[in-house]
């Protein structure tokens, strides 16, 4: 036992105790006769004295050299402090040290162990174990593992079993790129790491399983985008006898048993909104709907007035910004360019200034009069004192360049308030996506996603039409989750695979097994997978999954602490039955 | 809603409810005037009745059409049976049914879903979403989930934080095999999966986070032997600022909080035994004490007495088996042909019959008197009506041998009782062990295991003779769990590195960033792994771990149900920049 206490629990109720404690040196003060050594561990800080009067001549030589991150054990009483602290668990007392003990020397830190580091990001994720010491980092981590222990305490309770699906599977050139693994034993043949443990979970549906859940690792060898790690964690859940309103019910109660329990939020029922909807008033399948800023689309009353740009675009379509009527026009002409950014990709912005007298000022002014952009004010909700921005051009892209800039005035405007929670279903996806460079559909959801009811004959004649019985949880402008009733028929299974440009040889290859077991008596099912590390981040009021993950991989896909990936023995490779072949 | 209950629920309190109901047809019986049909999901058997005097004519012609694990939805009221059924839960009730939906057929499935199967090993495996519809695979599923969430409850009320490691990690040539994953983005480099999350979960305790814990799944490119599989799950823990005595603390407390809740049974403190003394007494390092049956070593009492087969071994050792001497010479002759199978590999065994009158009648009357076999006999504890064998040769391998004879005879003598439980703490093992082909030592836990304080410098003059700080956790003869106290600065394990023989280069390239780590205030600390595939199947009173697995893979490390590993595109190996070369 090297401690008694921990460094987060002792109060005056303990004064008088002997007690042992063991932790860090956080850090000390040494005013010559006297030494106070902040020592810390996972469960707080607490201060030790040596001084003068009462410790050894030889015990405070050693306290005096005592170095940042030190590791000691000391034995002491629980004495009053002198000058309370208030603002600390263990503020009332210190430890008056008895026997002084270092467990392990530290050499002097490449950054400071505190809340707020001098140490940049690529330094911290050198030495991640330091930056783990930190309470930020540390905090969230234990946050982490609290939202995991609520989620799988709630779906035991709902009658849900945690089935381990396997990490060794086949690879389906189908979505994403999969990690392979080279198997020895089976020569010239790979397993692949899943993206998603989909299709195990449906057979565990075939087989009778009824409720399954996993919180679960997934890997998907993508470039990586900002924010993106290789393998990231699931909570992956499906159902047997279920339509999609029973789904949603108990995906809806787990989420507000998250809010409650982790956050002592309570939300009402979660409002639903069709995936069209979102797209026409938020440019998002995933809006920000703790403030509005609706979408107002103008072509009715802003096309045919001489403006060429707007005649010639399919989009035309606005936001109010509250209170944007103060921007100077030099900050107007910033918002511009930031619509002109690359990333963003506007060709322009116009806009309407709504002055407090009820006149409007635009930059179109030579084409439309007072009542024109009384119409765009009324049209995007704009009151005295806003600011009319507006896009035009091509439906999807006008879309997602205006639903860019909403966000970015939010966070500017500070709407986007971490502690609020704006649940949302996102409902009626599409089934099919197309593919603008290719001009092929590919599944939006996945190749397993039901058509709704009696569209499947639509898939021939007018494919982008036929919705699914699709739907994500949106949380903040973030999805947190998503799924949609499967597909639980062979033939159902075979005509999608059909249209998404599989040959029946190529279906029976990769998916054979389950259209196989689709004929031994499928249930209907259906489920939703929850992105672990983007829930944990938003319930904890933040946005970088980075900052939930104890040993994240950088945007190379690279872990620098530990130096991976790295090359491997010739005599592994071989044993592997492969050769590298840079630059072939 | 496909039910407004499960097939397990309704009783007699249900008479006169009208209820909807959903699952899979498991047999059907037709009198021609009246169809039962047994109605199956995960929570058990609900009977349906369909007759000619209350059901349709249609609906009782397609009744008569339902098939073996058709999938069916039915509404109809709760009624009162006939011929009560005391033995099943609905045993009380039938559904007398008003509606009829089929929601899927089936093909007939290639073997019953039944208890007991009429389907083998390799057909089982191929349709294993079949096979889970049995109530002994379900049923072990659900054990094993329940198992699980007890572990995480325990350990989570104790402090312990969840926290996922990576599984894109680094190759390491010491120990087993790695399985490797080439990195696209980095070309001719490799991640390995993990084969234990050791040297992360070390990293934590440099990193404060104090108590660690998560249920991982480990990977393994073994040759398989019988019950193995490449992808295996641990219960991987650490703890800082302890030593031995605290972690076995705990971990007893988990594993007797398990048997408690899951299987309702009491166990005290559990024994502790010396490795020398595990395999002094028991030729094994997770000895079976179920049973007695302890070893006897007679070299004092059998050697020099003019049989030079005694005379010339390392090691004379016998067991006494219980009413042993009621066997025929042609069974003893059987077991004789069995020690000397080659996967036992004795040369031959010699045996002295303990007769009822307290006289002596062994293989080897020529060489030993009455009082020579008495003192066999007091020695192994063999009373009248027992049968003492004796084996001899080199120390090691007749352990082995009289060991595996010991389970044996165990086993057929029923002493290996499956609900009987009886954990023991194996410690102080060896650092090192010997590789008797290479000559060299190697770390018997790992390189990460502290030597017993004070014994670093044996290492030097007598390796084999230093005891680790190392333990193992023992349940009815299977190692359920392993661990030790860690080496916590970068001297000691550069220390231990030379004596495995790595160069200071290739432990600073494999292992630098831990040994870096251990700079900047390492704490003592030490962990545990239990093998939670072993531990549930042992809880469940089974030793199979393949049955406690969703969907394990052969002993060829292939997944039959879906076909994995398989060969993969060349566009694939080209992204990779790899290339195979089969037989090289």
């Amino acid at each position: 036992m090297y401690r008694s206490h921990n460094c987060g629990e002792l109060n005056a109720t303990h004064i008088n105790t002997e007690v042992t404690l063991s932790g860090w040196v956080q850090k000390s003060r040494d005013k010559g006769f006297i030494v106070w050594v902040d020592l810390r561990d996972r469960y707080g800080v607490t201060q030790l004295v040596f001084d003068e009067e009462r410790t050894s001549k030889e015990m405070m030589e050693r306290a005096q050299k005592l170095g940042r991150e030190f590791v000691i054990q000391v034995k002491g009483k629980v004495i009053e402090r002198a000058s309370k602290n208030p603002n600390m668990p263990t503020g009332e007392i210190e430890i008056l040290v008895s026997e002084l003990t270092i467990l392990n020397k530290a050499i002097v830190p490449p950054f400071t162990i505190e809340d707020e580091t001098d140490g940049g990001e690529d330094l911290r994720m050198k030495y991640r174990y330091l930056d783990i010491r930190r309470n930020p980092v540390k905090n969230n981590l234990i946050f982490r593992s609290k939202v995991s222990m609520e989620v799988r305490n709630f779906l035991s309770n709902n009658g849900f079993i945690e089935v381990e699906t396997p990490y060794l599977i086949k690879s389906t050139p189908e979505g994403a790129r999969d990690f392979v693994v080279p198997s020895r034993m089976n020569e010239g043949e790979f397993y692949a790491l899943p993206q998603s443990p989909q299709t195990f979970k449906q057979l565990l549906m075939v087989g009778g399983m009824d409720k399954y859940f996993q919180i679960v690792k997934c890997f998907r060898d993508e470039d990586l985008r900002a924010d993106r790690q290789p393998e990231f964690t699931q909570i992956d859940c499906e159902m047997a006898f279920v339509e999609q309103e029973d789904i949603l019910n108990i995906f809806e109660n787990l989420t507000r048993h998250l809010l409650k329990e982790i956050n002592g939020v309570e939300v009402d029922k979660f409002p639903r909104m069709l995936f069209d909807d979102a797209m026409r008033l938020y440019g998002n399948d995933k809006p920000d709907i703790r403030f509005g800023m609706e979408f107002g689309e103008l072509n009715d009353i802003a096309q045919h007035k001489d403006f060429g740009v707007f005649n010639n675009a399919e989009l035309v379509v606005g936001i109010a910004v509250p209170g944007g009527n103060a921007y100077t026009r030099k900050e107007i002409d910033k918002l511009i360019d930031w619509v002109k950014r690359p990333q963003v990709g506007a060709l322009g912005m116009v806009y309407s200034r709504c002055n407090d007298d009820g006149s409007f000022k635009s930059s179109v002014d030579k084409f439309y009069d007072q009542e024109d952009l009384a119409k765009w004010a009324e049209r995007t909700g704009a009151k005295p004192g806003d600011l009319v921005c507006v896009l035009s051009g091509p439906t999807n892209k006008v879309r997602a360049q205006l639903s860019a800039l909403r966000m970015e005035l939010a966070e500017r405007l500070g709407l986007r308030k971490p502690n609020e929670f704006a649940p949302l279903w996102v409902i009626d996806f599409p089934l099919l996506e197309l593919d603008e460079e290719t001009g092929h559909y590919h599944a939006m959801h996945h190749p397993f996603t039901s058509p709704k009811p009696g569209q499947l004959e639509l898939l021939d004649t007018d494919p982008g039409a036929v919705k699914a019985n699709a739907y994500d949880l949106v949380l903040n402008g973030n999805e947190i989750g998503g799924g949609s009733i499967r597909i639980h028929d062979k033939e159902t299974q075979a005509t999608m695979f059909k249209h998404l440009g599989f040959t029946p040889e190529e279906a029976k290859e990769q998916f054979g097994f389950l259209m196989d077991a689709f004929q031994y008596g499928a249930p209907p099912h259906g489920g939703l997978a929850f992105g672990l590390d983007r829930l944990v981040s938003i319930l904890g009021g933040q946005e970088t999954i980075r900052d939930f993950i104890a040993f994240p991989k950088n945007n190379s896909g690279r872990d620098v602490m530990i130096d991976a990936p790295a090359p491997i023995d010739d005599e592994q490779l071989k044993e592997l039955s492969l050769q590298v072949n840079i630059n072939n």
